[in-house]
């Protein structure tokens, strides 16, 4: 391709607001513009490297036995309704009527018009297994749209559905996608930890999410030093030691407190250790339930793991008023004697301790040895605890706190989507059973701005060679009358003529410094210059994006150089 | 690809309401299901051969210059309104607000995120020209789909658009695309008409419809019998001959009329030829004004003529109590002595005749001698006739009427929409100035369906090889034991080690005379068998879809007779 026919120049401005890397390059370099907040063109280059990307993923999930078909981008709101995902998904969905007043998702994953495909035909057992995929355009309605293409709110995404008879079947699949997905991401040149996650609205039992460490990420996951475990902190799990259970119980003691909001307040005034304290936190629900989270001291509570506890949808804080009208007291919450109404949902560390203390549900009161069971009945129990760095994992190897960007995962969905729809098959025993299912989603858009994020330098992005929008950069320099732009013509002809994808730098109006910043900038694998001072050597300069060096080439030997380079 | 892992299998039965023959077969062949109406699934065949289609475009419009990038699927809906198209576009256009109240248009065409694109980038003259293209999902909320494929809500698109410094770089791409299409349509087997044809609502001066005659289509257009001229019925010009100018004018009469609604009627009664009738037609458009159309009573008008005349966007007929309503009377409307507010627009025809007669604007009476200008004056005049089968080109060649199935638009835009969305370029001299356009389509979807409509017999589909899902369809027939399966297999994996496209009918519990359907059903381009009997002599039978006979060829040289048949 000529550069001087891409309308979608480099620059060097950028808006105020680009801070990673990868959006800063991917701008500059001219591979994205951004249409509204978190929507994005791509442009000439950026089309290539979307589409590499995307071919990769295709050929990998054809290799391990995916076949791609395409549903409609609009999806019948009835059969999310059939699901409940109109509820679950919340705000993160976009629903449009047709002139007929049809409702439609924009969707964000496909679960429900896959089902609903199948369903349409008269299948057996030994029509199983399949996975069936498809890249489209998937919407979620971000409140904020963040990092370019990190967190977007249109984005191409493959995503997978697997059929199948039972369980058993379908845990080959998951193994089966596992195993295509380090390929893929391996070809990408992205290094990915897979860990157990939350299965978010998608449903199902359990969930791996493929994440590449990186600070540009919003995946915080913990691993074991061991790399045993590895899980999202929404489901990390980790040892929670007895403390004192050696301990007589004591008599409940209401005592005068006097204190601030922070557990800090509570050790100093008691003089007692931080893991004996009860921390409340008191959540309303979607429904506008009151939800007291209660959890030992030195730990903190999961909004994601109390979620899934409660089963709520939603969660926030409760406001002082709110509190107060419970009869009790911002600072002074307790289980012991809340109001009925409010359910208390305890985490399973309250079992490693005795005699704690904490709020009397009145202002500058706390009471001392108060006692799980004897004080106080929970209705929920669990674990609702965040794993933190420095914790133990349940094998006993020490948690570490790492953070990365999630660029695939992969989902068991069981019959979750199949039972609610209706969805079956007709087993070898004349019976008709639920489909057992699985789904496996890759975000190409931001598996693109990982790989810039994972490989780029201060001058620009650094391309690995399997997703490069061209494997050459050619550019030709000196005056006119040089015959340098002859031979950079001639070349451009043949290096095309092999077969090889080439951006040709033919602008006449450009210095040779700026031309040099914009292959730095783009980021293909070889610069190839052609100057009267090459010419002189009958030669080509060659560099490699990834090398200083720059070597010169005989013109005949470019092509073969290239290819065994490595 | 192995037929029993196709999860989407042929049928024997279908819809009721299925009528058209390339609905029939992509339905029953398992190429496409809908989900809601007018919106398709591709299924594991089907989405084979949309891809091949929209390959051959992307490698003529690449080879044409065009450069490929994508917009986001949701197009702000700002950007329609800087241009008036959220009037225009009327009820076709769907929107959706996210979370934050933002409106978006799902976009059935993107000249304005194209624009909105370009003017992002400062560019001059030496930029230009080019040509930027995506394939990707388009809305129409079309009041009903109907045909398959062929008027559908949802579809993919190839839409391009070029930007030029003038209107004279710009009839250059507009031949380069025009010639591209040209190329397109050949590689895809099918054999396109071009036609003027209406605007519509894409704005611009004029544009061509690439047609494939067909009675499934939708599309009316008048040619003529010399070939030189070729126009959709909106647009088609044609010979209004002057009928009685040397006459001289009589007075005006006002006479009583015994007749109904019709033009006949008026016929008998007078005793005078239909010609010499004026034909008057109220319509009301979308302000609510009154339009009155009157045209000689041989001709009909046509509405969208009408529409571009008046710049209506929504035309609908008057009712009885309206025409009341303005002092006149259904079946006796006049120009003559009309209420004023009545914008009275006359065809050209008009001028071609003298002391016509028709209605008084009162019950059962009827005016004899009526004469433009002298007893009524219109408010615009120009050509609002329905071209017919017979009429007589303006070079005087018989028009000849034709039906198709439009599958491509070449569109002049001119400044348009670069002026009202102030996108402007630096030219030579320095001055700012706004780009000249074209756009160019293709539908994916429908060209897809044409094709099958133009190929296919009682049994099936007959793809060209260009498209086909598969080059072979490979079969294997007999009982387990005859080797004959096992020869199939190792058939399929040195087919696909050649590169060879297959679909293999690998299934056992499977009639051959159900194997046999299949393959005429889907329609690749050549059929093998193995079965015992072929193998007796060491060879397989190769038949051709589109053709009676069947050849035995060794099955050494399968791959060479395939690769050298033509």
């Amino acid at each position: 391709m000529r550069q001087s026919k891409i309308f979608s120049k480099t620059t060097k401005t950028m808006p105020a607001d680009i801070k990673l890397a990868s959006h800063k390059f991917l701008y500059k370099a001219g591979f994205i513009r951004e249409s509204a907040a978190g929507r994005y063109y791509f442009l000439p280059i950026g089309i290539r490297v979307r589409e590499k990307i995307a071919k990769i993923v295709e050929e990998e999930m054809n290799r391990a036995g995916a076949i791609k078909i395409i549903t409609p981008v609009l999806h019948p709101l009835d059969l999310w309704k059939e699901t409940n995902r109109t509820q679950s998904v919340g705000f993160e969905l976009m629903i449009v009527k047709d002139r007929n007043n049809s409702e439609f998702a924009l969707g964000g994953t496909a679960e429900e018009m896959m089902v609903d495909l199948v369903r349409k035909f008269s299948l057996s057992y030994r029509d199983l297994p399949f996975n069936i995929y498809q890249f489209s355009q998937k919407f979620r309605d971000e409140m904020r749209a963040r990092g370019g293409l990190l967190r977007v709110r249109e984005f191409m995404m493959k995503d997978a559905y697997s059929f199948h008879a039972d369980e058993d079947d379908f845990k080959k699949e998951y193994q089966n996608m596992w195993e295509a997905y380090k390929n893929i991401f391996n070809r990408l040149g992205l290094a990915t930890v897979v860990v157990e996650a939350d299965n978010g609205y998608i449903g199902g039992e359990y969930c791996h999410e493929f994440v590449v460490e990186s600070d540009a990420g919003e995946s915080r996951f913990l691993i074991s030093a061991d790399g045993a475990y590895a899980a999202h902190e929404d489901v990390a799990q980790f040892e929670k030691k007895c403390m004192n259970l050696e301990e007589k119980l004591t008599d409940l003691k209401e005592v005068d407190a006097q204190r601030g909001n922070t557990m800090e307040d509570g050790v100093d005034f008691h003089q007692l250790p931080l893991w004996q304290q009860i921390k409340d936190v008191l959540f309303v629900n979607e429904k506008g339930e009151f939800i007291l989270a209660i959890i030992r001291g030195d730990f903190d509570v999961n909004k994601t793991k109390l979620k899934n506890l409660t089963k709520s949808v939603d969660l926030r804080h409760a406001t002082d008023e709110e509190i107060r009208g419970l009869g009790s007291e911002p600072g002074f919450i307790s289980p012991v004697g809340i109001d009925k109404k409010v359910i208390v949902v305890a985490d399973d560390s309250l079992r490693t301790i005795k005699n704690a203390y904490g709020g009397a549900n009145k202002k500058n009161k706390d009471l001392l040895n108060i006692n799980i069971d004897r004080d106080y009945q929970p209705n929920l129990e669990g674990d609702i605890a965040m794993a933190q760095d420095g914790f133990l994992s349940e094998g006993g190897s020490r948690l570490q706190e790492s953070k990365g960007i999630e660029v695939g995962n992969i989902f068991q969905l069981g019959y979750h989507y199949s039972s609610k729809m209706n969805a079956k098959f007709t087993d070898a025993d004349g019976k008709e059973k639920f489909y057992y299912m699985g789904c496996y989603g890759i975000g190409i858009d931001r598996t693109l701005a990982t790989i810039a994020e994972k490989y780029h330098d201060d001058k620009g992005i650094i391309w690995p060679e399997s997703v490069a929008p061209f494997k050459i950069h050619l550019i030709g320099i000196g005056n006119q009358e040089s015959g340098a732009w002859d031979k950079a013509e001639e070349l451009y002809k043949i290096l095309e003529q092999a077969g090889m994808e080439v951006l040709f730098d033919d602008r006449r109006d450009i210095t040779a410094g700026e031309k040099f910043a914009d292959a730095d900038l783009i980021g293909c694998p070889y610069r190839l210059v052609v100057s009267e001072k090459t010419l002189a050597k009958n030669s080509v300069e060659v560099k490699k994006r990834n090398e200083d060096k720059a070597e010169l080439v005989e013109i005949g030997e470019v092509i073969k150089y290239i290819t065994h380079s490595t």
